[in-house]
């Protein structure tokens, strides 16, 4: 897929699944925050959004195995022609789309079944992320520098995500972690898109593969999209917050003066408390 | 050992190593998952498997050295013959294999003294794991580009074993790395009988070591043994998980019943509430 | 920037930063080891502390994105005049400085909203950090050894205080963690100015920048600075907390000589279990 | 110092220091474990060590400077001739022991004073043992193959130290960081005296620098010394062990029997639990 559509199409998917779970995890961490210590299980809600988004991993991972072998020019599930192989490029991206689909699975599993080892859902994709980055970075030799100098800025955003899910294992429920995925998701994502644009410019001249003010400028390009990441999902979570917020203080409200009723000084006396500890 | 034998025998052990530490960590889970908070103690079957495990380590590695030693065309002890060195890369493989048989000790020894500190096995392992990394890093200098490219990446599955190892250092108990340490030594093996084929093809023509493209197929054949590794871990511990769970949900059955009679409500109600903190 | 000045005003920034931080930590460590340990809340002095610095960094960026788009020979905000990039290395510059403006807001808004997770500031200033070593490592390619070496010593400051910094995410409140932090910057100003001494020397020779005994006296003089850095950073706090000790010694009399007179034993009886336990 | 002498001198003080520090921490370990809960205050006895080991950390380290500046052919404290840098070798050695010293001044002041915060005294000997693994680093380019190769592998060991010297500073009182430190001292010092002989053979013939034989034979003598290493420190520790057990034991006898007359059953309970539940 080495034209412009064949990195946006790749982009678009990561920039929804980075805001995905931005949303997923923002509800989550307000939903924890809120809870008083006692009540720790979590609400069906919740679950299906894993449902949902395991399944869409699975479901997207299969479609996208299925286009990458069967397109006009694919290896129609063709390894080798005797003589050598064919297509190694779309066979690499259908391992690719492999290792976010057992993601998936991971998930919707680990979801549905409460005996299986908290953090397995991480793990996968945390395996998923650094089996892309492996491949890719055997992806970009012999190419121009410019051409490999940018694919592996890309590595650098997919061995964060990894490094980061990998941590996730480790330290649940930290959302500092949680948000840095989504950002490094949709780090991933818009990348994609800059280098459709540099390398197959959609108008313009082409650019110079070999010049190194434009291997400066695409390092300092990076960084800018890292920034617009960073904004980008901070003032999603904080837009989110505060809707939620306003929706549940009246929700509370309502419960507040249902239990004002029967049991008037404990709840309130402990909801003030909570707010002041934190 | 440069033939096709020399790459199966080492990739087999690692193969069977691979699937007993499955089977021995997934029984170990149960136990501890179903264990009632009070009892701590390992059983004395847990004990004798890594008796076993640690006896056989010792004795493999033994017979490995005698045999790499004393082969038809080995240095039979001799280290220089005055001009040269004799046969170092059966010397280094032999240091490898005193590495295994020290991580063998360190198991049955820590077994044995409850008094060793907890994880000396754990760490005897990931020493010997990298210390396999470290002798094959500089085993595969001036080799052709093919030959270098497989063995380093075994390096990745031998490297991560023993990072993943030396966590559990730290890390006790957790079973998700517990896992992943067996589908590296999986991955290790079946990465053995790989190069075994690449390099040593039983039947049809050799392989050119020069080729981009071969390189390209290799990368991502690595992740497809990874994948496969993934597989048989997670279906041999979900298959040994199921099987363990009705033969001792029978023989529960019976120890509530016999329970029941003497101290009726306390201990079902544990039960009861235990399966639904999980 | 490639002068001499352009050097020394960084430089000047972060020494001052680093005593800056080394005397906020100090006093932090200092009030939390004296407190008794129902009371947590974090006092308004140093809430306005955090203030001030995060408003100085916002300020600080603010100032120098300014400076490096409009000084004489700047980009004046254009980033391409049609052929090529214009000014790359002000871009640059000007895109560290919003790294550093954005850690700072980060700061302000942890310390006014009470919701944020905890960490969120040292998370960004980590970033910022990296940001800065990513630029820099991208920023010395094509230039004379001892340029490029001398850069790259500078990365070595740089990338630990971000690893350091990153840490404390995660292990809050270790004053070693947050001393060597502000070693890192102190360090990293010493050497801003070491390297404008190195290549634009005020007064003498040219240095010869392909000598090697010049990059193995380079290496060296790092590690003096490193050395430097360490005792200042040691002298300054040991002093701080010598002068707290005495002032807050004479106060705490007063205050114990108070509680006396209201609960007797009690409070002295505790405070000495204090001194005592640690 | 480029002769035997100069690599045995540094080697031998490395292996003195090693078994020190297992005998040290073996004693430690030996004292923590068999102390009661509540009593956790350090006996005399132990602080006695930390100052004999600072006190001679600080006291070699000057002497190794005066040593390397005022020898014969030293640069007798002169930096530059004016012309060129002045015995640069000489100047890094100096470097590396001023490091050694400030940790060996950090153990005393931690051992001195409780104000200072836990950790800082393997906080210095980590970085001191990484500012002599940065300076040999640079320390070795331009040299024949197996030169560079020999020293290299030195930075194995010293790396290895320094990084699990580091993780001592947040894992506190895990005897196996600290004797694996110990191991990698002694490893250290062993391979200076391997280096010696390699690079000035005593007798016989010289080594070839160039041969890849000699290249694979050292990295696998690598291999040997740790596992040397390993077994000096484990069976080092366990004499100690067993020998501090017995002593102690009928001392412990003693003391119970003392106690048994005073309050009989409450003791010899709680130490036959304590034994039981290790």
């Amino acid at each position: 897929m080495a034209n412009f559509g064949g990195h946006a199409i790749p982009g678009s998917f990561f920039l929804l699944f980075g805001f995905w779970l931005t949303v997923k995890h923002i509800l989550q961490h307000y939903w924890r925050t809120n809870q008083p210590k006692g009540r720790w299980r979590t609400p069906p809600f919740f679950k299906r959004m894993d449902y949902v988004e395991g399944g869409f991993q699975v479901f997207a991972s299969f479609v996208g195995i299925m286009v990458e072998q069967f397109v006009v020019d694919g290896p129609h599930a063709r390894l080798s022609n005797g003589d050598s192989w064919v297509k190694l490029m779309n066979w690499q991206h259908s391992t690719m789309y492999l290792f976010f689909g057992i993601s998936g699975l991971a998930l919707v599993c680990s979801t549905r079944f409460k005996g299986l080892p908290t953090g397995v859902d991480r793990f996968a994709l945390s395996l998923a992320l650094f089996v892309e980055g492996f491949l890719f970075y055997y992806h970009v030799h012999n190419r121009p520098p410019l051409d490999t100098h940018i694919h592996s800025l890309l590595l650098v955003a997919v061995f964060a995500g990894s490094a980061s899910t990998m941590l996730e294992v480790f330290i649940r429920d930290n959302i500092l972690l949680e948000l840095f995925r989504a950002c490094m998701f949709i780090l991933q994502g818009s990348w994609f898109y800059q280098i459709g644009f540099v390398l197959f410019p959609l108008s313009g001249p082409e650019w110079d593969l070999t010049d190194h003010g434009n291997m400066m400028f695409v390092t300092m390009c990076f960084c800018w999209h890292l920034a617009t990441a960073l904004l980008l999902v901070t003032s999603t979570s904080g837009l989110i917050w505060i809707t939620v917020s306003r929706c549940s203080g009246r929700g509370r409200d309502v419960e507040i003066g249902m239990r004002k009723t029967s049991s008037n000084s404990t709840s309130q006396k402990g909801l003030l408390e909570e707010s002041d500890e934190e």
